[in-house]
């Protein structure tokens, strides 16, 4: 018996240091392919270059979902299709202009309206300004103080924080909510602090919030550079006052008729089974969107671009999904997920890169610690490629809906690192420059690498 | 007994918890102190932007002598001082140029001299073109066919290397060796192939050698771009023969003076035992040298500056040394180590950062698996910070020397991302502005928390 055992021991040892071998080998094609034979930088560069910005409901939105339809057309991918969605449409319209007004100077601010925002009237605004760190301090301050004010909204990223995104978290809702609680006290506008923990000239944008009920009033982002000297200058010169001047002229037009744009390979063996990887095809309009999200769009292409060009035949269906609107509204998203529950699609997992195109540290697993273990199981074969890291939390904002849609998927995003994002973030700097073509590269593969793992293994 | 067993297990497990948590709140101190008021960025500004190229022997050297020197003093360091040290002093004197000569038909393509080479007659050098990719292929030629040619070598790195540091050292004998190779043959010139893994226009300096009793002949380095425009035009133009015009003005001038910059805090228990952190002054002549390696410089003074502003008091003395001359002649690092022999120094450990300022992966360990056993002990206070590759490899080529001038020291080097290191390496892109801030910072961080690891426990 010993002998049998023994015998049957090595047997299956032998099975899986093979499945092992076969496994980092195919691993070494797919890095191999993307470093070596990559078209993601050339993709990301036309999509950046050739079309630009493109806010839902612009003209360059709809150039991205026909250019991204023709692209993995000609890379002859079994099917490509349109899903339909409703979009918000939002304009920024001629350029905004604000001035901090300090006796009789007019000392020039960047600023940039923040997405979803009213415009000032014409002749734009002028008021005394209030700085306050957060929505506490406001209410300390009451209606009598805040009424007829400006609200300068000047709580900075904690950049201790070792991962940029809790920092951003942390500061995040002055922008989202800001014009909401202000306004509730009186408020006439709201300037916000950017959302980045840089101090640089770039107003960074980003959508903001209004609530039923509540007056709307307008709401832009000041560059970090203006916001430090406006807080000095309130800080320094209490008389006479601070006066801010800003005047925008966005306006939020009818819904547009938009798209996702979706691309498959079918599976070979259980094709109604469904492994999603996505990015968000449209972009704030101050810069590209190369880094959000170009890069997780050309990344999600060049996966299944990967597999046709590895020969590598998947046993259930994987589709590349560019979804709509993510920026101001996630209907894309949220269109996604009702098609999935609507055909009673059936999802395995889905993974989303939307945190830039930098160098990949790992995954973040949504609420599945079987998931997470079966994935630590994989790591000595990301450990060649340093892409190690697993956390625990959301997978994305685009593949967030499928959860309740579709019970028991399992939800992943990709993990950059963290340092560079947010310099970038909604401003202008977003653009094909400061992206890396190896890091992009590697971010494919690795998405790449895990699809292979979850088709071949499963996932739970 | 048994309650005394554990008793006692309690009190040792306690005690070691409690160095544990104070060891991770110590390295949070510091990683917060570089992220939250760090100064090298501040620091690094100032070298790049009010100094620049600092190539040994220029004024420019000098002057960054002088200022790490009084920014040390300033800081307050226990001691800072000047070793002296003779290096090689080499100039390109006016820019080079260069075209392609097709028929009657001139392109410009952009060299630059490869440093340590003779110049080009004052009317330049104009010659029929051979590309090679290595030196088999070059010696398989053989006299009669490379005689009074242009040697162009043109092996490009391999994208597929994980690690680009991997791909240059599969690269750079090209240049380091190849002005010696071709003349043997009587070639009358080298070009060579940018050392970077990307197609740019700039070209990349770097150091080159002669041989005693090789005539030495001129050798410049080539963009890739316009590598890749020379290559092609060699394998579809035989006819009329593709030619090459260069023309350089560089020249080697008599060793000059100069110095490492040495700052210390002293030990308080054994200032006999030192622990140096560092990184090289000099530069390449094309830019500011700010990745390679005003980062390293900036970072290692950022050690000493923060043990000193949290008020850390290291058991041994800790020195910041900035080695002169890495670039072309390790003249400052075999100085640096000659000293600690002759003064009969006793030395624990020297850290390097010489692999560009971006974020901190890891530690690179030079031949010693104890060392790196017991590094793998702390790696849970590093993962915070994601700073968790333990590799066998070089220290740094500054620090390399006093392995045996200093028995049992331990060589460690910082592991940054290695990504985008050679887009700009020895470029003239490689300028302030593309170094991070917070990257910056926590590479400097990743040094402090080190040292203070080893200044408490040792390390064999």
């Amino acid at each position: 018996m010993k002998f049998i055992t023994t015998f049957v021991s090595s047997l299956l040892l032998s099975g899986c240091l093979l499945a092992q071998n076969t496994d980092s080998l195919v691993i070494k094609k797919i890095y191999d392919e993307a470093l070596g034979k990559g078209e993601a930088y050339k993709n990301l560069e036309y999509l950046c270059k050739n079309i630009g910005p493109r806010l839902s409901g612009s003209q360059n939105a709809q150039k991205a979902v026909e250019w991204t339809k023709k692209l993995m057309e000609d890379y002859g991918f079994d099917k490509v299709y349109l899903q339909e969605v409703m979009v918000p449409h939002w304009e920024r319209g001629a350029k905004e202009s604000a001035y901090i007004l300090e006796g009789t100077a007019r000392i020039p601010v960047r600023i940039a309206a923040l997405g979803g925002s009213i415009a000032t009237p014409a002749q734009g605004i002028s008021a005394e300004v209030i700085e306050v760190k957060n929505f506490d301090e406001l209410r300390s301050l009451g209606e009598t103080i805040v009424k007829g004010k400006i609200i300068f909204f000047n709580r900075p990223f904690d950049n201790s924080l070792f991962d940029t995104f809790e920092a951003y978290s942390g500061a995040v809702n002055q922008r989202g909510q800001g014009a909401i609680e202000a306004a509730k006290l009186g408020a006439v506008g709201v300037i916000v602090r950017s959302m980045t923990n840089i101090i640089d000239d770039n107003p960074h944008t980003g959508g903001m919030r209004y609530l039923d009920g509540v007056t709307k009033i307008p709401a832009a982002a000041i560059s970090t550079k203006a916001a430090e000297l406006l807080s000095q200058k309130l800080r320094l010169k209490k008389s006479p006052s601070i006066r801010l001047y800003f005047q925008q002229n966005c306006r939020t037009l009818p819904d547009a008729l938009s798209y996702n744009v979706v691309g498959e390979i079918r599976g070979s063996q259980s094709p109604e089974n469904i492994i999603t990887v996505g990015g968000h095809l449209d972009s704030w309009d101050l810069a590209e969107g190369a880094h959000d999200d170009g890069t997780g769009i050309t990344q999600s292409i060049e996966v299944l671009r990967m597999f046709k060009s590895l020969n590598m035949k998947p046993r259930n269906t994987i589709r590349a999904v560019m979804f709509m609107n993510e920026e101001n509204g996630l209907r894309g998203g949220l269109k996604y997920a009702e098609f999935a529950k609507q055909n009673k699609e059936k999802h395995i997992a889905a993974i989303e890169s939307d945190e830039g195109g930098f160098s990949p540290r790992g995954f973040t697993i949504e609420d599945s610690p079987s998931a997470t273990a079966q994935i630590a199981k994989w790591r000595y074969l990301f450990e060649p490629y340093k892409v190690t890291d697993l956390l625990s939390g959301s997978g994305g904002a685009d593949i967030g809906p499928l959860k309740n849609a579709v019970p028991g998927i399992v939800l992943i995003g990709l993990k950059p690192d963290p340092h560079r994002y947010f310099d970038i973030h909604h401003a202008s700097s977003d653009v094909f420059e400061n992206v890396n073509k190896r890091e992009l590269e590697l971010g494919a593969a690795s998405m790449a690498s895990l699809i292979y793992l979850i088709d071949k293994y499963g996932i739970k």
